[in-house]
């Protein structure tokens, strides 16, 4: 049971020879979400060994060219893919208004339907549930309206104790009434407390994508506690203010972030092509918080499962 | 006085990880000419080493994603790096439109004009002319209205003969004169034809681009002479129905578009992603026009000067 973050962007407004515009894949259970598209984003799917065919969703966190303009180059190829299913799109206002716009001069005869999911860029609110996985808003500080996402797997079922089961002799109906995290009454009137032989097997695991924003306490609080976070830094430190009229945020700016999350690892990315290193940028923000790598198109950063 | 195409995409509707949407590069003697913009353009741009801002004007044949979504991030990117020089764009309707749609959503204040000129597929006409180049459109046969573009090099100022310059003793007036063409009648009243003195440097040298398009004699019959012809070959002979249905050419069409036109190189491609190996078209089209070579994304094809 994967839960995984693939780069295929890293690259702020202007692409350079190797970095793409932003646009990641979180992957649960091999359940495929994307998050932003910038440019390219399909050709970056084939070389990751991702089918797009596979996309349950898809997450936009705001309408700068450079984080959609992939978007609708990917919804033509899932037609002539011959998707049926229908594609959700959650994004802000108006995109609507431009999926309407595209459809009608490049995908008239599209075989699957779009649906689009407003986004409300100012709310912290529950935007999709599966079994697994929720996704939630996170309100960013950008020039235009822009939210993050949270990613959050649903606590697994509970494991029962292979040596209570035996112990006690438990029939699979207590067995599955336990899984549900039921106490359970034995035939000779025992009380067996659920917690006495079930345990979790793992901590359901989180990933937040904050992109693009300037520094924001609010926003990382809402991420408390979460295992793996991207911010943005578009910017070396010495460029604060420029990031903070720009509304964008410093090495500095997301490693701060970090911290205030209690994240257990930081990405960044969506690095200003002035940046011919993004390394130079990854050890500054160590400065601040030591569990920094940095996003680099094609590759994937796992969140282990935990006990 | 180079005169070269740059290949930025060589890909069908469908990207491969290596193959891009159609996409390339004219240079005459420094001048860069866009010619279709599929997804990709600007980060090929770059990789190419071809300054976007440098861009004199692009021709869009048709307007399908997979040769125009490419279009819409450059003009942004543009935006972004300041250019103020209008940018003129030759493109069928409705293209104005989806210009406007495009400014309204994501570029409102764009710092320089994106000037449409509505190319009419249906005509031969003169598109764009300059002191080096004439740009002609070149109706094609595909399933929305399709042009490709003729690039038609101007032929360049006569030379004088050096040794006739001091057998005669010609004044640098006379020379100009002779350059432009003219008769010249010297002091003791002889008069020197023209071409007593002067020779032409090179012939002028063109490019003809055609895609997307069933064989079409016509197209090919207005190419005659072209010192190098790029004609789209998605589909190898065996797909010869398909191709039909489809709007597009076999690597046999192509070869005979070649051959009829008479040009001198042909290059094929925009090929269907099922073909991994394009040097088995290449070599399928060779068997009908020798000199067939394949569009690869970054190669430059050089169209020398012949006297």
């Amino acid at each position: 049971m994967s839960f995984s973050v693939t780069i295929l962007g890293s690259a702020s407004a202007r692409p350079t020879a190797n970095r793409h515009p932003s646009a990641q894949i979180v992957n649960l259970e091999e359940q495929y979400y994307l998050v932003d598209a910038g440019e390219g984003t399909q050709q970056q799917m084939v070389r990751a060994g991702i089918n797009p065919l596979k996309l349950r969703g898809i997450f936009i966190s705001h309408l700068h060219g450079d984080h959609v303009f992939g978007l609708f180059p990917l919804i033509s190829t899932l037609g002539l893919g011959g998707r049926k299913t229908p594609l959700d799109v959650y994004a802000p206002a108006p995109f609507g208004e431009i999926l309407e716009s595209h459809l009608k001069f490049f995908d008239k005869d599209l075989p699957y339907e779009v649906v689009w999911h407003e986004t409300h860029t100012t709310r912290h609110e529950l935007l999709f549930e599966n079994r697994t996985l929720e996704v939630w808003s996170i309100p960013l500080r950008h020039r235009v309206p822009c939210a993050g996402f949270l990613f959050r797997e649903k606590q697994p079922p509970l494991n029962v104790d292979k040596e209570k089961i035996s112990e006690l002799g438990l029939s699979i109906a207590q067995i599955t009434a336990a899984k549900r995290g039921e106490d359970l009454t034995l035939d000779d009137g025992r009380i067996i407390p659920n917690e006495a032989i079930t345990y979790i097997p793992y901590k359901a695991r989180s990933y937040a994508y904050l992109s693009d924003t300037n520094f924001s306490a609010k926003a990382a609080t809402l991420c408390t506690g979460v295992d793996l976070m991207y911010h943005e830094a578009t910017y070396a430190a010495d460029e604060q203010r420029n990031a903070r009229d720009r509304g964008h945020a410093t090495t500095l700016d997301a490693a701060k972030a970090a911290l205030k999350a209690g994240a257990k690892r930081l990405i960044i990315g969506h690095y200003s092509s002035r940046y011919k290193d993004e390394e130079v940028l990854v050890r500054e923000a160590q400065t601040v918080f030591a569990e920094t790598y940095a996003a680099v198109e094609g590759k994937t950063f796992e969140i282990e499962k935990q006990k």
